[in-house]
């Protein structure tokens, strides 16, 4: 299971942000370089808080959340992609995690919210600092930028991390559970993303005029499915209930990166990956999930009544979004302070600014392209 | 294990199928629509076969056997690529399951033959199968079609596909395995595709006239291994046994590739992925290597005799090759009703009938391309 | 523990070495076959080597042993990557196995060194063995080649297999592992990697006039921590120790890729893939850290003192290097024989040397490119 998720970290969302034509160096590379130092960082600060005996413990369980606490703060990074330095991210990392690990732990240690697949203290914080921050670094030229966009192969090189956050979001949204938990976990998110996945390419093809279906849906909107099932994943929900969450979740999502992703973009808040879509607001259906399956008494309740379980699940929902709100609005001013470094406006959504590119010792003399690899191309 | 299939599914099949150079959507996105999907109502066609007490079992073999159910209509869908709306790929997995469950369920309970890695059930079924609807559908500008080739990029996404498919097969014919059945089946489908991979290279090159290596071989017949050891992998069938049959099925295969596709396609069985030399003919021989096994007594055999049990596995065999023609005929008529949609003849193996293009909204303004990246490139 | 160290065998070295811009068939086809060659190959030799009672044995530990003497081959690939016919490649793979086997013998079962992850007898023996061989083999030509270079996609393509081989890696270091051991081998691999890949990016930006990263240090210094932590990755080495080696990995494999491979080429040492900088710095520095560790009473001893350790793991270092030297001298000899052809001048970092090209068939007729794929690209 630990291996599975860190699949995801690497490989999934790695690559499933490599859909910008000019910017897949940035993707795959700067999330290498946000996960390995998050997987310290988060495994510190996390450390601190559970340490025992003044020992931080250091096992398959805390390298497991770190990779969760990863998770979150790439889900930000999907928000601001392509319009941060490198170090500027280092800097957002470095001041996500305590947010994100002080807001976990009020969910899961004082509320006792569940949430077996992070939906909430992952999928939710994630999007929302990240939007809150994008939002503060807003540029207008970002929005008119002809670089934010995909190509043939970028779309195929993204369906790589679409399919591998696929397969393996079973194993994310099981990985803390325990004994039959675990497994309606495993099976429940199967059931959720099948129905998602379908469900994705009808609505993507009702969108579109033509009735052709858009990528951007697919590699995305598919795996909506995963994040809204993430809250109640463990419980009694039986399979219909997981297929319902699944089509909500893929109709909302298609919805989200067809109308409500242009309106949040007229407000300022330019979301490069559409990571509300994805996260954001697939996450707030999984916690309401939460709310509704503890009024259902679908899940232990040990000595609570569903009520006040179900108002506790509320209550970690909105601690969630105002932390991530205030945490992203600090992280947002903070980034701007000009020690830091700012990518001048051609330089957004292109790897140019930051990578030395393949060829650029060769500038001077132009090397003829071997005819054969212009006709396979 | 049951991750390991899922991975060959989405990854493995998804990507094998990018090799076309404008269909790489349409391969690895409609392989994601029509495997969840089929994940979907395989499960619950072979729960309403199987149920016991009114009530649907939906556990890992449930969602194993679902998986291997995708398989085969992937399998089907390899043989029509690039030549169906998805309305009709949708229809075509639709009515595929029933025949292939069936199948499944005369040649293992009634006929108790015995096919652990589904090389009948699933690879010869879905080879067969596929075929068939191909000829039913079959168009002579689809021959013509410039458009049905690879190029540099596409041959390397497919790599993906198969180095995956390559790698899990193993788990592939050893998940429904068990005991020290299970051990030899990993390690003779391991042993098989070893030898298979390395005959391959050589017959590649002694086809080729001037000695070069092909991709089309290297991406599907040094996989022809593990289905020809699929129905015999459990079996004891001895490290020679497996390194044997790997060479016949390389050898097959390429054989396949260079002689039999073309002689095919001119009975209007055109096959956009091969699917009879990577997944038939190996099939047919792991049918043929399932007989002999029996008769050499080298599986369990219960209160059958050897002759009795190869006789069943014969029957089996016959009756898989039956029913795919048959069902594959039905389906085929069916799909030609107008209610589906048709392609037109430009649209075939061409990706902009049915997915938006990135770019598409900048038809009218010309971007320049960065220097860079043309160099790049 | 087994399928990772498959994957890395696989995807991970395969994909890796497709960087080069006309080498992507070569590196990940040829890949497969020196592999699947190796395997039964290895398997062999070991048999004969650790028989007992006339029987070769065949597990899922022979099999593991025959994946660590594929990685060592395919380390050697990566020196002469481009620069071989297919037949050479099998030829350097056939004669390289014995030299291997016996170094392993003589390091773990004469002289009892501990190598867990394999760092001495796979990093550091392939790395050198295949160093040597491409100094036998060195021409000229090879270095002013302009084909020997990057582009933007097979940048991309080499960034899935340096994820698949950093994710993986603490499996690779832990498979031979038992008891507390494997826990601890998997979390220093684990810690390691992290510091050596947030290392890599602060100094690759360092050497950089600009600031700016370079992707070949991603794809392969971000690594070097897992190789150098390989001898001592089950011993007591603490968390802070793992870290360290990652960080001195890191640098020294960045400075490697800096300094010390254009002073090798000068010296007519030309490594395509700069296996020294990943394999075999970081390997001597994994085996150094051995002879601490031993001194510091950090491993098992047995009845041996500390210092009688540390002689034997600098012996197995030092004998390791030695028949690298020596096989890699009587490889490159035998190599140069005319019988096993040898590549023109501008077949090198070619794939159309050894390779059917999508498109050749058309060579008389021009296809138009279809306008969109052209504004996609």
């Amino acid at each position: 299971m630990f291996q599975d998720v860190h699949v995801m970290i690497f490989v999934g969302f790695g690559f499933l942000m490599t859909f910008l034509k000019l910017y897949g160096y940035g993707s795959v590379g700067f999330n290498m370089l946000v996960a390995a130092f998050v997987l310290q960082w988060a495994t510190l600060m996390r450390g601190f808080l559970y340490m025992e005996d003044n020992t931080i413990n250091l096992d398959i369980k805390s390298m497991l959340s770190a990779d969760f606490a990863a998770a979150a703060v790439l889900i930000s990074y999907g928000a601001v992609l392509g319009k941060t330095t490198p170090v500027q991210l280092v800097v957002m990392a470095f001041l996500e995690i305590p947010f994100l690990v002080v807001n976990e732990w009020i969910g899961t240690v004082q509320f006792q919210a569940l949430d077996i697949g992070g939906s909430m203290f992952v999928h939710v914080f994630g999007a929302y600092f990240g939007l809150t921050v994008a939002r503060m670094l807003y540029r207008p030229e970002a929005s008119d930028s002809t670089k934010e966009g995909a190509n043939y192969n970028s779309d195929l090189f993204s369906m790589i991390g679409s399919v591998f956050l696929w397969m393996y979001w079973p194993s994310f949204n099981s990985a803390l559970a325990v004994g039959d938990g675990r497994y309606r976990a495993v099976i429940n998110t199967y059931l959720s993303l099948s129905a998602c996945a379908v469900v994705t390419f009808a609505m993507s093809s009702a969108f579109d005029k033509d009735g052709r279906v858009n990528m951007v849906h697919v590699q995305n909107a598919t795996l909506a499915g995963g994040v809204a099932v993430g809250t109640t994943a463990d419980m009694m929900i039986q399979p219909w209930g997981a297929l319902l969450i699944g089509i909500i979740a893929g109709t909302l999502s298609t919805v989200g990166f067809t109308v409500v992703q242009p309106f949040l973009a007229r407000l300022k808040f330019h979301d490069t990956c559409g990571v509300n879509n994805l996260h954001g607001m697939p996450g707030l259906l999984a916690g309401v999930a939460g709310v509704v399956a503890s009024l259902l008494k679908l899940c232990e309740l040990g000595d609570r009544s569903a009520a006040v379980q179900a108002e506790f699940q509320m209550a970690a929902l909105f601690v969630t979004i105002g932390i991530a709100l205030l945490g992203g609005t600090i992280t947002g001013i903070i980034l701007q302070l000009p020690v830091w470094g700012k990518l001048q406006s051609e330089e957004l959504f292109d790897d140019r600014a930051n990578w030395e590119m393949p060829g650029d010792e060769d500038d001077c003399e132009p090397q003829p392209t071997p005819s054969i690899i212009t006709d396979a191309e």
